[in-house]
C-alpha cells in the first residue's frame, strides 16, 4: 500500500535509502504523487511538500530516524491522523514526516489502577470502545475523536465537548515515553501521583504542538462510566437570554458535563447537514447541557437547570427522552463544524477564549465583525468554559475574501485577547495564530518559551517555524535588562 | 519588629546596606540574632544561616532586589511561611532570603468568573474564610494550611487531604506573576483557559520548588461549596481489610472528596495528641472517608461506602451525627503528624507515592523495614491516591537513632519506587530527597530538567543546590550519544 507506484526514482537520494533502511522499503514515500496528500493537515490554507514520510513500526525506529535527520541536518516533524486545525504537521522547511500511524495498538489497560498504555497512532474513540464493555471511558473527546489519535491529542493538549467537567488531554496523560530531538528516548511518568518530583515535564510536553520531542507511548487515565446521563436542549429568543443561562447555571454550582451553544447562523448550518434535529429555524440561540454522575443527583440538577432556563425567558426547552435522541441531538453537534459547507463555499474555523461573563460582549463584537467584513460569522462552541469557535463564511473563488476571512478571524482573537482571553482553548497555534501569540505574550515571555524550546531543539530540526512569531520580529529582538520599577 | 536590637553593625556589609536602601530600614533583618529563626523550614535536620533577609513589600521591590543580587553574585531564595518539610527553604549556600511575608493581601474576588488574587504571603485558609460567606471555598488543603501561604503552595504544589477528588495546587492555578532570576517580571496566565497557547510555563513554575523564579501574585481558581458532605470513620482489625476497602470504594465508581487512612501506631499517637477522638486501641487502622456534591447522591454513595465497609470485614463503621463531630474527626487526623510527638521524641515523616493496588504490598514492606531498623513506623496518609506518609519515630539523643530514622525513611522511599511509584506525593524533594530522585529518574532525564533550570536561572543564584542530585554524581556525567536501537 505504501509502495510507491512509479519507480522513477527521481527523489530516492542518499538520505531517502538511509532512512529506507531504518523502516524497510515498504515504509516510506519519497515520490512526489504519493507525497501530495502530506502536504497539508487539516488547516488547509497552507500547503508544503515533505521530503519523504516514514513510517516506524516501534520506538527503536523513531529514535534511529530521529538519530539521522539530526546528524544530517534534515528537518522533521512527527505527524498523527493529520487532523489539526491551526497547521501544527505542515512541513514548512520541506521535513521528513514521521508518520505514527502504524504505532496505534493499544498495549495494556489496568482497570484496577485505572490506565491504559497505547502508542501515539491509536485512535481516540478506539479507547472508549475497547474498554466499554468493563464499564470504563476515556473522556477527552475532540469532534474529530473517530479518526484522530491520541498522540496528536498529546501534541495539541486537545480539549472536547466534555472537557468542562473532566478537563482536557493533559488532565488525564499519566505518563509519556518521548524521543527527545537528538534521539534520545525518556521516560516522563507520574503514575498518577499527585504532585510528581522534579519540573513538570509531562505538562510541558503536552500541548507543545510536536516542538520539543515525539511521543512513543503515552499512559492516559481512564474513568469509571458515570450511573447516569441526561441532556437538555433549550432554544432562547435571543443570545443574551442564552448566555445568561450559561452564567446561571454554572452560578448554581452545577458543573454540566458539557454546556454548548450554537447561533443563528449555526442552526441553519447543522439543519442543512447530515444530522438535522428539527431546530426552530427562527431562534437566536441554542443550548445543550448535559449532566452526568450518580443517579439521584441528576434528576435534581436536571430540575435546577430547567428553573435556570425559564429564569432566562427560554422558548422551549426539553430533556431527551431516550439515548436515542441523544445520540442524534450529539451528532447534530459534533459534526457542527463540517455542516456549514452545506451553507458556504468555504469556512474558516477560528478558536478563542473568554471568561464566560464576557460572552454577551464578545459576541456582540463578533457580530460587529461579521458586519464590517461583509462576511456571515456562525458560532458554535463550548459556552460552558468560554471556549468560542467563530466559523467565518466565505467563498474563496471571490477575489480577496480569503483574506477577508483571516483578517475576521483575527479580530475574533483580537477580541478575545482584548478582554482577558485568549488566542486558542483547543486547536494550537501550529502556524495560523503565530503572530496573534503577541496578543497575549511580551517579548520577555516569549523569549522564556523559545529559551525552553532551544533546550530541548538546540539545531532547530524539529517542526521548525511552529508556535511563535518569526524570529524576525520575535527572537531578534535586542536582549535589553528592563528596569522594571523605573518602567512601572 | 523587625528591627535588629543590636546595632553590632557586624554583619552590615556594603550589599546589606544596598538591600536595606531598596525595602528600606525596617524591612530587613541580618544581625546573627535575628536570623536564628531562619536556618532551617519545616525540615529541621538540616541548618544553615541566610546572609539577610529581606522583607519586601511589592512586586517592584522584588524585582530590584533579585537584580542587585544577580548582578552581584548574591545566592538568594524566597520564603513562604517556612512550613516546606523537604528543606526548600534552607539558605544552604548563605542566601539572601526573600521573605514574602509582607505582600499578604487578597488582591481581588471576581465571584462571576470563580477567581481570586492574592499576594503569595497570603495564608492558605484565609481564602476560605474570606470567600465562605459568599458560598465560596478555595480547595487545596494542606494540614498546615492555617498557617502555610499560597506562594509557598505554589513552590510546592502543595496537596492535601481533599486532592484526591479536587486536585492539587496546580490545578487551581489560573494565573501567576513571576519575578525571573534575572530580575525580569513575567506574566503567566491562562484566565481558566482549557488549554493555553505555548508552553505550560505555569505549570512548570507550580512545584518547581522556587527554582525557577519567585511568584509575586497568584490568580486561583475558587469553587462554589458542595451542597452537602457527610463523613464515614471505618475501623478495621488488620491493615489488608481496610487496603481492600480503599480499592473497594473507588472500584465501585465514588471518588470521594476524601479517603484516609491511619494504621495502629499512628493512631495510638493522635489518640495521646491534643484532639483525641476516642478510636479503638486495638484496632489495626483506620479510614476517614469524606463525600460531598449534590444532596440527593451523597446518600446513596454513602449507602455504597459502608456496604463496602462491610464487606471487607469493617469492625464498626459509623456516620458524623453533626458538623461538630465531623470537626473532630478531621481535627484529629490533620493534627495526625504533630501528634507523634506525644509518643517519640522525634519523628521523620517521608512522604511516597504508589499505584493504589500496591498498598497492602508496600504497608507489609514498611512494617519489615521498621523490624530491620528496631524503629517504630506510623503510618497516615491519604490512601485514596495512594500517597503514603510513613512517619518514623526516633530519639535524637540516641546515638546513631537519627541516621538509622534516614536510611529507614529512604528505605520507605525505595520500596514506593520499586512498585513503580515515587519519591514524592506533596512534600517536596527540596534537599531531603534529592539524592533519591535517581530512584525513578535515568541521566538522561535528570539532565532534561537540569538544563530547563539553566534556561531560567543560567548563574545558579536562586535556591542553588536543591531538587536535583549534587553535580559530582549528576551534572559532571559526560554526555554520550546513545546508540538506544543498539542498546536494546
Amino acid at each position: 500500500m505504501f509502495r510507491s507506484r512509479k519507480k522513477k526514482q527521481t527523489r530516492k537520494d542518499v538520505h531517502v535509502a538511509q532512512l529506507e533502511a531504518i523502516v524497510g522499503p515498504t515504509e516510506i514515500l519519497y515520490e512526489k504523487e504519493d507525497l501530495l496528500s502530506y502536504d497539508c493537515d487539516g488547516f488547509t490554507v497552507h500547503k508544503a511538500m515533505p521530503k519523504a514520510v516514514v513510517f516506524p513500526k516501534n520506538t527503536e525506529e523513531v529514535a534511529a530516524i530521529v538519530r539521522y535527520c539530526s546528524v544530517h541536518d534534515l528537518p522533521f516533524l512527527a505527524r498523527g491522523a493529520g487532523t489539526g486545525l491551526s497547521g501544527g504537521a505542515i512541513p514548512l522547511n520541506g521535513e521528513v514526516i514521521i508518520s505514527l500511524g502504524k504505532m496505534r495498538n493499544l498495549l495494556s489497560v489496568d482497570y484496577e489502577n485505572r490506565q491504559a498504555v497505547v502508542q501515539p497512532g491509536f485512535v481516540n474513540l478506539k479507547l472508549t470502545n475497547s474498554i466499554s464493555s468493563k464499564g470504563y471511558y476515556y473522556a477527552p473527546d475532540p469532534s474529530s475523536q473517530y479518526v484522530c489519535t491520541i498522540g496528536g491529542n498529546v501534541a495539541e493538549n486537545a480539549g472536547g465537548a466534555h472537557c468542562l467537567k473532566y478537563g482536557v488531554t493533559t488532565n488525564h496523560i499519566l505518563g509519556l515515553e518521548v524521543v527527545l530531538p537528538n534521539g534520545e528516548v525518556i521516560e516522563i511518568s507520574d503514575g498518577g501521583i499527585p504532585d510528581s518530583p522534579g519540573y513538570d515535564l509531562m505538562g510541558l510536553l503536552t500541548g507543545s504542538e510536536g516542538t520539543l520531542g515525539i511521543v512513543t507511548k503515552i499512559t492516559v487515565r481512564i474513568l469509571k462510566n458515570p450511573q447516569g446521563k441526561q441532556t437538555v436542549l433549550a432554544y432562547f429568543d435571543n443570545v443574551e437570554d442564552g448566555s445568561r443561562a450559561v452564567s446561571g447555571i454554572i452560578s448554581a454550582g452545577i458543573v454540566p458535563a458539557a454546556l454548548e451553544m450554537m447561533d443563528k447562523t449555526a442552526i441553519e448550518g447543522v439543519e442543512a447537514g447530515a444530522y438535522p434535529v428539527g431546530h426552530p429555524k427562527d431562534i437566536d440561540a441554542l443550548l445543550l447541557i448535559e449532566v452526568d454522575g450518580i443517579k439521584a443527583g441528576i434528576d435534581e440538577q436536571i430540575e435546577e437547570i430547567l428553573a435556570v432556563c425559564k429564569s432566562r425567558n427560554v422558548r422551549e426547552v426539553k430533556v431527551a427522552e431516550s439515548e436515542e435522541e441523544r445520540g442524534k441531538w450529539w451528532a447534530n453537534r459534533k459534526t457542527g463544524f463540517g455542516a456549514m459547507g452545506a451553507i458556504s463555499p468555504d469556512y474558516l474555523v477560528q478558536d478563542g477564549v473568554i471568561p464566560r461573563s464576557k460572552l454577551p460582549e464578545v459576541l456582540k463584537r463578533i457580530s460587529e465583525i461579521s458586519k464590517e467584513s461583509g462576511l456571515r460569522i456562525a458560532n458554535i462552541f463550548h459556552a460552558g468554559d468560554g471556549n468560542l469557535h467563530p466559523l467565518i463564511l466565505f467563498d474563496s473563488r471571490v477575489p480577496g475574501e480569503t483574506e477577508k476571512a483571516l483578517e475576521a478571524g483575527t479580530a475574533c482573537l483580537k477580541a478575545c485577547a482584548d478582554v482577558g482571553g485568549s488566542i486558542t482553548g483547543e486547536h494550537g497555534v501550529g502556524i495560523e495564530k503565530k503572530e496573534e501569540m503577541r496578543f497575549i505574550f511580551t517579548d520577555e515571555e516569549l523569549e522564556a518559551q523559545t529559551r525552553i524550546r532551544e533546550v530541548f531543539n538546540p539545531d532547530d530540526l524539529l517542526n521548525k517555524g511552529k508556535l511563535f512569531p518569526t524570529p524576525s520580529r520575535c527572537m531578534d529582538v535586542k536582549k535589553v535588562v528592563k528596569d522594571t520599577v523605573a518602567a512601572k
